[in-house]
């Protein structure tokens, strides 16, 4: 059986705005090492991969694993019945034909009790290789969300260049042309203390040694901030462990989501420059999920498809799509669960 | 002739919001009591019936009854041209064609001057029977319409049961089913000390001699709370004054409307449980009205149409709905004006 | 070339906003003088014409007088790629076939860049005689869009009536008829002190003098002030140096348009009564020009189109709107550039 609380409906609420527009229905694949839900979105160009963790919830308990074949609209409309501050409860029995979803208020005074149908989903799993990125672009989540926005107004596909230099999106369609260029962030101002660390070109050469091993170097610089930098305070140091996006997500250290800070500099570590081009629509979408977290990652290479993540407190939802000129499906690898 | 005084546009148009989607045309009976607004909605199904007394208009005179018919979609039109803290005057001479508002800038800066052309409206005057209800809930209006809205993406109808424990309201669909329990606040906490008066379950035995005198029941234990509860303020005093519903609310000491807790608590006065199905699409637009008053009473017995009652500083708003097993004319007597 | 700089992008969107449902595709002239707008609407009876004048552009150079055909539905999508606070830059080469637009964040983190294609406009260059109102009135321009809105709702068309009392909109249709009066501010009170030197009726003997010195006579008063109020601030004086709307605006003091207050009186100036009758929906669209400027100026004469001008820090914005019984096209000659 599963039993998963969640200490803040709002979480589920805004992932599933964040997801139900790309995919319809998904498999929530319940274990004891969390929940998980993977899907192509309706139209097959885009991937969608969502982890909860089971160490993030009030309280979990799986004893097997067990799909739960849910219709998101429909999940979205129940979840619409919780009140964002509401503790909720996922429940379902062994062999579970339906999903249980108990809303209680923090004072206990309102009890919501849902029963949603569940459907059979015969889905396969698409093993996602771990893939050594030449780019992981760092920034604002929001920013990220308005520049697609913007540039959606103009044209039907963005390209992202990463140099040294910053970030450049850029795009064009019959009014005129635009681009957006957000510089990195400078090594002594606030948001560049993290970006000291982790947004130095380094050299193919010196990267070698430590090519897979890209948390210790992030944890590496701090060493040197204890020296001289004391005036740092936590939220800093923990902006340093964040995720730089290596498919292993779950097991990183969270970043601080409740800091106060709404200036989010730009970092960028770059194996080599990097230009691709999305279609903004699919862009756009996954921009709304910046509701989930503060910052969002961007990581790019040549030929292979981009992945957008958002790491939050309970888990990690990620976005994969193709370059407009590759081919998505053959960087999948289809395996049977 | 009719001139009545009203201090604040924002009531009549909160009465027209909640109002206009259930009646098209109705008659403004003007007497020297009051405005009343009696109206079965477009459907037949649901009845509206609305009291503004003399006594809480700024200032008030009617020479002789007069129905006023008036179309509630040109009327919103017109108090939209007001204001919110504008004062409103409504005017008419006897044998008025039209009604004549005034909407005054509280500064005396801004005099919009407005003509509404009435219409004959030959209404039947549905009398209402005094009814003794089973249950009588109050709660937070606001909650109440959330919860209508809430379920009414699940399903079509909603059961309402009354019990000891609380209030539940539970629906289904195809989605799945749902519901809400919302617990009787207890004794000692804020919310309480007004329900500790009124929810007590009582024993038929003991209830038959003041039966016709809730009114007095309700005053009562104030006597009791001047002796132990002197920390009391004076929101929590008017409260226990509220209407309970008994068709009568216009003789009825009003609650303070201004008071500054969102924190409503339930309470319920129950002498046996009552379980009833409603339309859904009737309760959402009732529900409608909760920007008038924090407050909602739910009135209920079985085979007997559901009360909702909105108790507001310058009078009552009331709503009937049969329930969907139940006849709703046979209870109803029709009366000739 | 042509390379002008603003402060914020928020005064180009608002004025976008305000134009954009009123004219399509427009020249903006660029001269060292500034840049100017001017384009009869869609239907032909309502003129635009905007004007921003050189000296209030954070830096302002064009070498010679250029025309740059825009479409103002594409200047708006790009506009709204800027952030509110954004400096922009306008750059165009001599014969340029695009209007560069450069948004630069303040923190200069951001920097957009966007091409927007230009298109030939024969356009002819209607003179605007200049004319000698007989009624002028200033007042909010919330206000004004309020009661455009208000009075829309009601029927097509208002009689706007400027008299000693105060002004009074006034409108009819199927549902009744309706009427706004906005007194005259009185001298002793806030918005007074400039309604004082300015809105005295004036004898038309006592006007001959200075009939054509609009500017020195709203200086004259300053100099009593200067005596008896010395309590008046900085906002207060500027507002006496405002705009009476001759037709010559970009060449008078600019009004503090950052006053903190949200008290606008009524001022009148009265050579004599006016009556005229507009229609709603091109007031409408004039006044959403309101977030531009704190104050509205409406200047009428009979048989004369009404002119609603917004000063604002960087120019000035008028509309011109031939009256419902005269003939608009009369009134304007046809010049050639």
């Amino acid at each position: 059986m599963l039993e998963a609380r969640v200490k803040q409906a709002a979480v589920l609420k805004k992932l599933l705005d964040a997801i139900k527009e790309l995919v319809t229905d998904g498999n929530l694949d319940c274990t004891d090492e969390g929940i998980a839900l993977q899907a192509m979105d309706n139209s097959h160009v885009a991937l969608v991969s969502l982890k909860l963790v089971a160490e993030q919830f009030e309280s979990y308990r799986c004893d097997r694993n067990m799909p739960l074949g849910v219709n998101l609209t429909s999940l979205t409309k129940i979840l619409k019945c919780a009140k964002d501050q509401d503790v909720v409860t996922l429940k379902a029995p062994d062999d579970a034909d339906s999903l249980g979803l108990v809303f209680e208020s923090p004072k206990e005074d309102r009890v919501g009790e849902y029963e949603m149908k569940l459907m059979d989903i015969d889905q396969e799993h698409l093993g996602i290789p771990d893939t050594q990125y030449d780019a992981t672009i760092t920034m604002s989540s929001s920013e990220f969300q308005r520049i697609c926005r913007d540039l959606a107004a103009l044209g039907e596909s963005v390209k992202i260049e990463a140099s040294k230099e910053g970030v450049r999106f850029s795009s064009e369609g019959e009014v005129g042309n635009g681009s957006v260029l957000l510089k990195q962030s400078a090594g002594n101002d606030r948001g560049g203390s993290s970006s000291k660390n982790k947004s130095v070109k380094r050299d193919p050469d010196e990267d070698n040694e430590n090519d897979d091993e890209d948390e210790e170097r992030d944890e590496k610089p701090e060493i040197d901030d204890d020296e001289g930098e004391d005036e740092l305070d936590d939220e800093d140091r923990s902006k340093k462990r964040k995720s730089n996006g290596k498919a292993k997500p779950a097991k990183k250290a969270k970043k601080d989501d409740s800091a106060g800070t709404d200036e989010i500099g730009v970092s960028i570590i770059l194996e080599k420059q990097v230009s691709l081009t999305f279609s903004l629509k699919y862009l756009t979408n996954f921009a709304k999920s910046a509701p989930l977290a503060r910052e969002v990652s961007l990581h790019m290479s040549n030929d292979v498809p981009l992945l957008v993540q958002f790491d939050f407190e309970q888990g990690t939802l990620q976005f994969f799509l193709a370059p407009k000129v590759s081919f998505f499906f053959a960087f999948l690898t289809v395996k049977n669960k």
